[in-house]
């Protein structure tokens, strides 16, 4: 048995280059864990006639269709509206909605408006739910076999209502019979070509078995399935092993995890600290660790240390290694893992120092370079790389580089 | 003379919750400065029938169509087949894209296989662009008065090719008479509600102007559009002005620009300093000022303080602070501040401390509760909030409101 859904987000700021789309990720993933293939997204403007042409055309593919955006207080926001008209239902006033928008003014101190007022508007005969986080509730329509979802577009909301409300309706009505089957690694040192090639090599995948690939950040996501409802988990796990035996110690992961999550497991298990002196990344490793709820527990904090004033000063690193050597080079990497090692008092500690460019580069020094040093009790070790791409994509690559050495030291 | 095209995003990654699409923010951004309206994004699945689909419905809407995805090495890289088939065309391996590939791959020290092979392949009768930062090139296909854009997935390929090839065809192809006439407006501390209210009761906007709104990450954007072509540019400016002196000071910016932005120029044209203390957030305000390029001028560096060991050490907060008031407090915000400006010896210096959750919140303390201070030549001054969310938002919305605060500065 196929599920599957489509999406129609509603907004022009989705395709005038304000907002980026990231309902369809969301969706995808929630509908994934119960089964539900994302099979369309389609993003229109927020008028009426696009609006309503796209359900039509979604309701001729599948029974499930999920609405964003557009339950705004706002002139553009329609979306209602369209599904009302194509329907041919009303739109009536929700009194608990309304309540718990009033309730909602009377706490954050403004006025209710008429145009406020209007969020509490919903499509005749729907079911609806609470916005645990915003004032446009979310919607359930039934009619001719389809079923209609229709969500606030701010992310925040469109995450709760789906969350709270729709996945566990879902699972609900679905029962659990459906979870997907997929066995996932992720490899890194190696291009979706050159894995393609060693599968290839070895006659890989077996029948029975289909594989997906999906390359960025640094990293190949390689994905395997069933081929029909009859593989057996058997066959995908030999199959697992089967890749994980092909390509050795670039797998890093036999799960969808991030990077940081796995040294923060690293951390937790043996019990130690770890502290971060960031020059080029400028926090956005320290920001990356601390994303994770409870890193408390093994990340103490660190240095951005972009000035040398800030190196010297904070660091400790000597003026003279500033000054023979170039901020951007191993001897000051070094120095400033040992600088936060020392001055967090923590067990571990990386240092970044590169150039991100644009400007900045020389012959010898191009963009793109970039020193990486860990610090631990078993010494101080230097990585040295050139990044491809712009300031933002080296300054992610080095956030990722970094985190890989961590996992990468020995005795961890 | 309305110019619209439509995007049709390929790659089951973008439906299945592994990728965001950023497609369709680049191109409609980078295609609203050339005066093309980006009208609907269709986003489906890598096989053959559900691009074609598209593709087919794509064209009955307009005349230019972007493909994105689909063009690497792999099984499920079908967008070539996908196109060729529709337009009854074969696929031929493209010379020049073949000799760069090899170049690519001795420059990488890769082998070149069949699987890479294919990324030279091309649509017959294509016009061939270099791929200046992977292996897939670009293609411009016409046939029946339609225009065919094929660009490969991943973000800073597509990117590439779209800037450096795409635009200035188009720019060309179009001359310079259609620059995307509007008026922006950033808003901050008043609701997408707020705004209309007041614009429903002053009347507003007079005949003549279209007013659509962005809401989102802590601001709303008002755009002023010219309702027909007619629409006079002083009109556009009145109107801009009528929204100024409606909303006064909750105007903070009058084009699109970010608050990283304002804060540089703010401290390039003083030429003052800033140093970052933070606790929730991490890294993520230097993260953020460090994604600007030459923000070495004015951004010296900063603490992540998150242990409160880290807090006293490198900040000098006092333990009996911390131990009396909390990390969360007012007076540690403030001695986060003083301990940043002082050990950074910078003219300013931002600190935040909050509760960002999902934990450790208490009745007293709630989630979402963050102080936030500045320390400057004129004093400390310290602001208390209780933002709503999660971990994310909060974080977010805390980078924000330090930015914020740091333009609001006496003096500044």
């Amino acid at each position: 048995m196929t599920h599957t859904a489509e999406l129609v987000s509603t907004g022009a700021e989705l395709l005038s280059g304000r907002s980026i789309n990231t309902h369809a990720r969301l969706l995808g993933e929630r509908l994934g864990r119960l089964g539900i293939t994302l099979t369309r997204d389609t993003t229109v403007q927020d008028d009426l006639a696009s609006i309503q042409a796209a359900l039509r055309d979604a309701a001729t593919r599948v029974d499930t269709i999920f609405v964003s955006g557009g339950l705004g207080p706002t002139n553009d926001d329609v979306t209602r509206d369209a599904v009302a008209d194509l329907l041919h239902r009303r739109v009536v006033m929700d009194t608990d909605s309304l309540n718990r928008l009033r309730e909602r003014m009377i706490r954050a101190q403004r006025p209710m408006t008429p145009a406020r007022e209007r969020q509490a508007l919903v499509v005749a005969g729907a079911h609806v739910w609470p916005n645990p986080v915003g004032a446009a509730p979310g919607e359930r329509i039934q009619q001719d076999g389809k079923t209609y979802f229709l969500l606030p577009g701010p992310p925040p909301e469109f995450q709760a209502i789906l969350d709270e409300h729709i996945v566990p309706y879902l699972a609900q009505t679905l029962g659990d019979t459906v979870a997907l089957r997929e066995r996932v690694l992720l490899v890194h040192g190696l291009g979706e070509g050159d894995i393609v090639h060693r599968f290839d090599q070895a006659s890989f995948p077996p029948a029975g078995i289909t594989t997906a690939y999906c390359a960025g950040a640094g990293r190949v996501e390689i994905r395997l399935h069933p081929a029909t409802p009859e593989t057996a988990d058997a066959l995908l796990d030999e199959a697992a092993e089967h890749v994980a035996r092909m390509l050795g110690t670039a797998v890093y992961a036999r799960e969808r995890v991030e990077l940081e999550e796995l040294v923060a497991r690293r951390f937790r298990e043996r019990k130690q600290t770890l502290a971060t002196a960031e020059s080029c990344t400028g926090g956005l490793i320290g920001a990356r660790l601390t994303a994770l709820p409870g890193c408390s527990d093994f990340y103490v904090g660190g240095i951005i240390a972009y000035a040398n004033e800030v190196k010297e000063r904070m660091l400790r690193v000597p003026a003279a290694l500033l000054q023979n050597e170039g901020a951007v080079s191993e001897a000051v990497a070094r120095a400033m893992a040992d600088g936060a090692r020392a001055q967090a008092q923590s067990d571990y500690a990386v240092a970044v120092t590169g150039i991100a460019g644009p400007g900045g580069g020389t012959a010898e020094k191009p963009v793109g370079l970039v020193y990486l040093a860990v610090a631990g009790p078993d010494g101080t070790r230097a990585f040295r790389t050139i990044f491809p791409g712009n300031r933002e994509t080296i300054r992610e690559a080095t956030c990722r580089a970094a985190l890989r050495h961590l996992l990468d030291q020995p005795g961890m």
